[in-house]
């Protein structure tokens, strides 16, 4: 692999595992091979869903003082949990442009201010020109391959465009998938350029989690490999 | 104690508890004489915090099958959580009167559809008044002797009032209260006539939990009983 290219990383989604033992499910994602933690913060207004907050990542953190937390901000109001999730020890703070169109900048520089890299989302119904001026004021893009608000979707395809164009035109940018993604749409992924993938159902449901996780990756690397040579 | 005397319970609220182990921490609180769990439940719209929602109580039940889950539901859209929370197997659905002034009857009529007990509550700023004419459609009101929101809060003896008035004209009626309720305040709870008890850090930050809730019971089934001699 090239020194310069971007790197795979397997980041399980805990949303459809047991949340009365987050810790316990969340370690023994990382003890299986995940690169680091995505989780699905939902407040019922942006979504119709309400998982959890800055209150439950902050006992998480204690327990897991060193993994990479992503929180996959799915609120109305993401400024507002800026410095709660700081405070919480989140790594990646990614919020959605959707809900705070006039407002992208501002908000990425709170977010690393307050230590954080910085992920910007959309949705499936988002074009990318929509976040194409924020992309360099961005650790990281999620393009949802669902609508966002409960696990265990099917994928869509349609979103690899999407993917392709950032590859294309920041070959060194992370990019993340989510939504759908399991053994069956990884090819699609990671052929369209994804090196961060976010997986739910396929990997928490699987009896083998360590082999799932090491098969995704062996995807991603492998698309990876055959770009760089 | 009166056969027809209301029963006090006590019901811990897990808010300040480790989250990450809702199901351990209980587990705990029950096997250490807790009558019910009280579990926060906040959107950050109704109230500046987000805890957690259906999908976390869901799995909680699944692990205990047999408790009296009471959900305090701090949302500014209480009407949005019923049939979710329902079946997550909750068996209290305890909401707010104020976001929702024109649509109590309904929204009471709606969880009782569903399965579960109805619960009202009221923050410390709204008056007695406010609640007088749906207390016969409720099986518990809730006094707020906090802001509700976070945990760890200076119990508002001023609360003491409404309490009182309404075990005077409601002597059968289940009285729950809530915020800053621990081995120093609560006299002035069983005195008032308030017959649940939720108490979160005072059991929570405890080396001996089951002497905190026996200590509590005790408080509040001699008001009980001086009651009814």
């Amino acid at each position: 692999m090239d020194r310069n290219s971007v790197k795979c990383k397997i980041g399980p989604s805990v949303l459809n595992a047991d949340l009365s033992q987050l810790y316990v499910e969340s370690q023994k994602l990382l003890d299986n091979g995940a690169d680091y933690l995505h989780l699905d913060v939902m407040d019922g207004s942006f979504v119709p869903n309400l998982t959890f907050g800055h209150p439950v990542v902050k006992c998480l953190r204690k327990k897991i003082p060193n993994a990479f937390f992503e929180t996959h901000m799915m609120v109305s109001d993401p400024e507002m949990w800026i410095e709660p999730m700081a405070d919480a020890g989140v790594s990646q703070y990614t919020f959605h442009i959707e809900p705070v169109p006039q407002n992208v900048l501002p908000i990425c520089r709170k977010v690393r201010e307050a230590g954080m890299k910085v992920g910007l989302a959309l949705k499936p119904g988002t074009g990318i020109e929509a976040v194409r001026q924020y992309i360099e004021h961005a650790d990281m893009i999620l393009i949802m391959t669902v609508e966002p608000g409960f696990g265990g979707q099917k994928f869509i395809n349609d979103m690899m465009p999407k993917v392709q164009w950032l590859r294309h035109n920041y070959p060194l940018l992370d990019i993340e998938v989510d939504g759908g993604v399991g053994l069956n749409t990884i090819n699609a992924c990671a052929e369209a350029g994804a090196n961060m993938i976010v997986s739910g159902t396929a990997i928490i449901n699987s009896a083998d989690q360590k082999a799932v996780i090491a098969s995704l990756r062996e995807t991603v690397e492998s698309s990876i490999h055959k770009c760089n040579v």
